[in-house]
């Protein structure tokens, strides 16, 4: 019984439900070419419950029976301590190693969704912006971009700064350089690792979804320009 | 009652009504990389009423119950004039901010349709051709393109050639500047903006769809072109 | 019932019907770039009778009452003759403009459908070569193309030459260069036209099909090595 | 009766089932421009069963009935020796040839699964790395890659070589070559083969699927890094 109520969590005809969309999407992101080889994912919180996929299995056949539902906020989610479920799969999987990042968005943005991906453009992004920050004005998809921690967006006249942390060997270790960075930037949309990817949040999972589409288009269009000697700064420097 | 007739305007079982057009080609656009993040759209008129998609939302998610329909002529579409409207969606959305620009193309054009697309080749493009024009020739696609105002299309041996217009921080405000490029440029068969996009119309959504995709064929291959150092026009200077 | 009769040759529930094949193609075509903004095509001969697309539609929109159906052989196809037909469609539309050029793909290799596309890696080659041929060698997709005439495919050891023709402003106006072409080289397997685009021809559909598939790698790889400063030929000067 | 016998294994219900998954793969495969023009493939093994796709079709279209069962372990499977059966489809059709090198993983590795790509991505990296290996390091989805005939896979740590064979023109002659470098390479993941492709094993489907896309990732980054410039590999050279 108490293994139906688990099962109940991600049973449902809704196809917006976190249960059916995480699927979906993870189908979606896949086709963009975020997601493949099992890497990247996406979390939706519903207020105090947390849906996320599992680590390790192929992004674009992901099922409802295969998420798992963690209770939010936990007790401890440092990386050695074991996490409270609401709801594991029956299957052998263990949930995404981005937990403790995804994490990071509900703490720190009371974020709804984050998304994660290893989209090439934003790891070019990451080699041809060497230091802390990407950074790219006068595009009119910055318009798109919301100013974390506000009910507004950029607008065309700002330059859009996102900040870039070290990648490490283990992913959970980068939870407190990304809080870091997350502190530092109280306003980006989304944090970038150096040669492994992105991760964007948003208060819902459409937000999270097309603010990651927006980025993704300013890292494309950003490595374009470098790449054909334009500049992608016009405003004052930082 | 009146209720039940505003639905009627986008009820149909017809997948060639506009209402059902409209998310179709919307999600097509989405899988072009035309209307990411929310940005872009497209527009159709059936003589007297304007289909509109709303702002700010997955273009590709688009239903018919979230199109407006306005009719047409307005009284007055200046940005700060509540424009009529023959139905609103009963959720809070509001029209494409690209209204008053789609209105240029049935003012000046009499247009039956009109698409904005964020594509990257049209944004590369206004990079890398930095005056007032795009141009090229000598290639067959520009067989495709309509002499707006005419029934007939470019010649082989034709240059094309595209007004581009600067950006603005408030879409609406790009209104008097693509009216003056489509008055300065009777011919051309879209307008550029810098750094955002292109708008291209047509008689109707096929026109409209089938100009916007020889048009950003061009863009690609220009681009292309320009970035192997091949020359993009080989008649004599304009 | 002269009616009737015609709309029979279009109308069949086999998947493999040319009637039926024809939209599939271009819709597929259409994904891959091939045949956007109308242009590019395919045709399929059974025999005496050509099944062909219509003129300046949307290739992704074909319908089978859409398609013509041509006697083969025809008493006459010179530009200015008027064509024989089995079946006209009852819409106001024009057999592809390419009609002549898929006849010569009949007339000297006996093909069995020929397909024509605006691929931006054909036309890009067709810049990138600005002789008369375009050439390349030590690629194992060479094994995939056609020795055309012949029942045998090239050998990894062979260089790939195919025939590069000069555009002219009316499509039509390529028969008398594209047959010359042809003649000259009686093994290639299809026909580049400068800034326009290519013609690949096979005894049926499939071979049709994959022969464009294999050669428009190699014109995406030649481009690519070209652009990367890497030999694409290592065989003696032919 | 024997017929019946042998149709029966290649007819399942079950998605799962290696003569449903093998048609399903290929047309992913297809999307992603790894096996256009006929070539490139993936065969399963269960236990002493080994389902593979016939050669010179059409990947995208294959069917169940197209595919061949061979007994594993096989008595002689040089390329001039009659193989053994346990069904050949009814059609005029020859086994993939890629089934030698299929086999090497089979023996080499106790693969349940290889893949065969001709990846641009792939024959890119061939030609951009000249020596006898591909390698980079530094990138997140290094740690995707499994270190062949171990349970663990690399680490971030880790710099990624693979073993690039030089091509010949006869496929089943790359047997032994591929066969060598395994050996010389016990733990990579794969092997390239110049201006060809690559092949790709793993324990089961899945795991064959997901090494190729980590792999190809890494071919795809590391090809734009090496044309932007960047230097592929930071570590102490090997």
């Amino acid at each position: 019984m108490a293994s139906d109520n688990q099962d109940d969590l991600v049973n449902s005809s809704d196809p917006l439900h976190p249960a059916n969309l995480i699927p979906e999407l993870c189908r979606s992101f896949y086709n963009l070419g975020w997601v493949t080889g099992t890497g990247g994912g996406i979390c939706i919180r519903t207020g105090d419950k947390v849906f996320i996929a599992p680590s390790g299995v192929q992004k674009e056949r992901i099922l409802p029976s295969h998420i798992f539902v963690l209770p939010f906020p936990q007790p401890d989610l440092s990386p050695h301590t074991d996490r409270v479920f609401l709801r594991r799969p029956a299957l052998n999987l263990k949930e995404s190693a981005c937990t403790p990042l995804f994490w990071n968005s509900f703490d720190l943005r009371d974020a709804g969704s984050c998304i994660h991906t290893h989209s090439q453009h934003a790891v070019m992004a990451t080699l041809l912006w060497p230091g802390a920050v990407f950074t790219i004005s006068h595009q009119q998809m910055i318009k798109g971009v919301r100013v974390s921690g506000t009910g507004r967006s950029l607008s065309y006249l700002d330059t859009l700064v996102l900040p870039i942390i070290e990648n490490t060997p283990n992913e959970e270790d980068l939870k407190d350089s990304m809080a870091e960075a997350m502190i530092n930037y109280p306003e980006a949309a989304g944090v970038l690792v150096r040669r492994h990817g992105v991760y964007v949040w948003g208060t819902d999972w459409e937000k999270a979804k097309t603010q990651t589409e927006c980025l993704d288009y300013l890292f494309e269009i950003g490595v374009k320009m470098k790449l054909a000697g334009l500049p992608t700064v016009l405003n004052e420097p930082l």
